[in-house]
């Protein structure tokens, strides 16, 4: 246990993630062996340099990257081969995961990265930089086995975070699924409204609803696991439309209650580094769409401020582009007049 | 009527979108007066460049940006102290004004910009740049009168789109007033939600929750004028959130296809140029957090690909950024050769 990471690994199931936590460790110099029922994803990530399709005899680490359905006989399929083996999952939903399997050499996980890809082939030892990754041990988990996983995620890059299953579930219902509920509704009414209607949207209809445009097979298996922490925030949601249908036009204080509580939620997300969001003004710039003008945009402003974040608003109907700058409020004025002395309609 | 803007022209009210009406058209020539209850935004304005003080005798077209409640007074106000003038306002609900006002010399406008912001400092003569701008004209508005109006929106940088006054009303509720209240609701539940949850949180939940931190005050009154097109919309909402309530955990193939009419809508919303979105890949590049990294990013990319799109996701808890770059797909591959060659740790 000197060595940075556990060796040998095993690696089960090798699509996105699995192929990504193999080419992670392997980069780390982890001896990293593959399975997969499908034995051409085995092909393709071997080929990238996540492992061997070599069987493996007495793995430190056995990481369970199966489709949801088949993490648990998985998991006790490992912990059966390989008696002296750590075994981890990354499924999205855990308590019934770790209430089944309950044994001190497993220990759940889940890495908050990739759902927005899938497959061997878009695996990246990088996918896990800076990710926030749950470490979900069970009643019975060793706390030998949770320090192993703990490290283990800390030498790939992610920040590990202790939830217990129930915690973790509600979490992410909170953070993810409810939120990406509501993105797919509000697209919904989209479908089949009256033509020129979308003409009118901006950038915050985009933002809204960008994750709705995610693989809906994936998420009815998601959802379908988390319904039972999904389902009361939900109805909560459900009241509080039900209030707001009542209210507008009628009660502006009730309104007004409504949409300060939803900006009081805002600020409790976390910004950059970890911080609370702190005091950022934008300043914007518009942009004519031809290659290499970013380029110089950025180029000018990073020599003046520290970019916080940054927007791209696309025009609609034009070929210009509104840049948003995003830098600490202190620094914004300064930043418009060096991008205006540069030639640029910088303005706040 | 042969110069490029009518001039004179009366800006009435000089709150951030007055005021940037009135610097868009005197950048172009205008002879622009100021009008404001509050003397201290005309000077602002005035100091600005944006106009003068001094009272005008005929103007060619009147902008009326007060606040929502004093449109009307102040139409009816122009249309009778300059009786040859073309009256305009900027109201973000149109049906009550103009079903209000019916003169031919009126027609309503509405330009989709500027909400996030306020007030006359934070007025821009580019504003309006490649944003649409309803044109909403009455039953009685003279085609000069409409002609006019379009022909200045095209001059400041506009894409001018025709609706009737409920038409209008029903667009802004479907692409922007309700998806506010959906942002709103969703961050709602993130308001006392236990500690460390949001440490999972991603980039989908920003991107959601996003436009919830307006000025709740803005809202309420934007709301409260829009009653009847945002009530009809919010109660189908309803309806199917009720069917997913029933559904999660219990019956995949309604959760599967309430999630297919969400993917449907977001394919309606107007990408690029006001095309609909293309076929592009994200391509990914984690970098440090340290000035001139973005720059660097951006200039290596920009000599490879043209870049249709970009995001920065802010790591939690880590000094490193992931960037987002989305480019056609069939230019991702060359992307992520390129930036690898030049060190970056590019992937699909």
């Amino acid at each position: 246990m000197t060595s940075a990471v556990p060796s040998p690994v095993l690696v089960v199931g090798c699509g996105l993630i699995g192929t990504s936590v193999a080419l992670a460790l392997a980069e780390r110099g982890a001896q990293v062996h593959l399975e997969d029922h499908d034995p051409r994803n085995v092909g393709v990530a071997a080929e990238a340099g996540a492992g061997t399709s070599d069987p493996v005899e007495a793995p430190e680490l056995v990481v369970v990257a199966t489709p949801p359905a088949a993490v648990v006989p998985a998991v006790e399929d490992a912990l059966r081969r390989f008696p002296d083996a750590v075994v981890t999952d990354v499924a999205s939903v855990k308590a019934a995961i770790v209430e089944a399997v309950d044994d001190p050499r497993f220990v759940g996980g889940h890495p908050m990265a990739g759902k927005e890809r899938s497959g061997p082939a878009a695996g990246s030892g990088q996918l896990f930089e800076g990710r926030s990754w749950a470490i979900v041990p069970g009643e019975r988990s060793a706390s030998s086995a949770v320090d192993l996983l703990e490290r283990t995620v800390v030498e790939i890059g992610a920040v590990p975070r202790r939830f217990g299953p129930r915690a973790h579930d509600e979490a992410v219902a909170l953070v993810s699924h409810v939120p990406h509920l509501m993105a797919n509704l509000t697209a919904s009414l989209l479908d089949g409204a009256p033509d020129g209607h979308v003409d009118l949207a901006g950038q915050g209809l985009r933002d809204v609803t960008r994750i709705a445009r995610s693989d809906a097979d994936l998420w009815v298996d998601i959802l379908g696991h988390n319904s039972s922490a999904i389902t009361p925030l939900l109805t909560t949601l459900r009241d509080r439309l039900d209030t707001l249908i009542g209210a507008v036009g009628e009660d502006p204080s009730a309104v007004d209650g409504l949409l300060k509580q939803g900006r009081a939620g805002t600020t409790t997300i976390p910004g950059k580094h970890g911080d609370l969001p702190t005091d950022v003004t934008s300043v914007f710039v518009p942009i004519d769409d031809t290659p290499g003008e970013l380029s110089r945009l950025f180029g000018d402003a990073a020599e003046v401020v520290n970019i916080e974040d940054l927007r791209i608003d696309h025009e609609v109907g034009r070929p210009v582009g509104l840049v948003e700058i995003v830098v600490l409020s202190g620094r914004a004025d300064t930043l418009v007049e060096a991008m205006r002395a540069k030639g640029w309609s910088a303005y706040r």
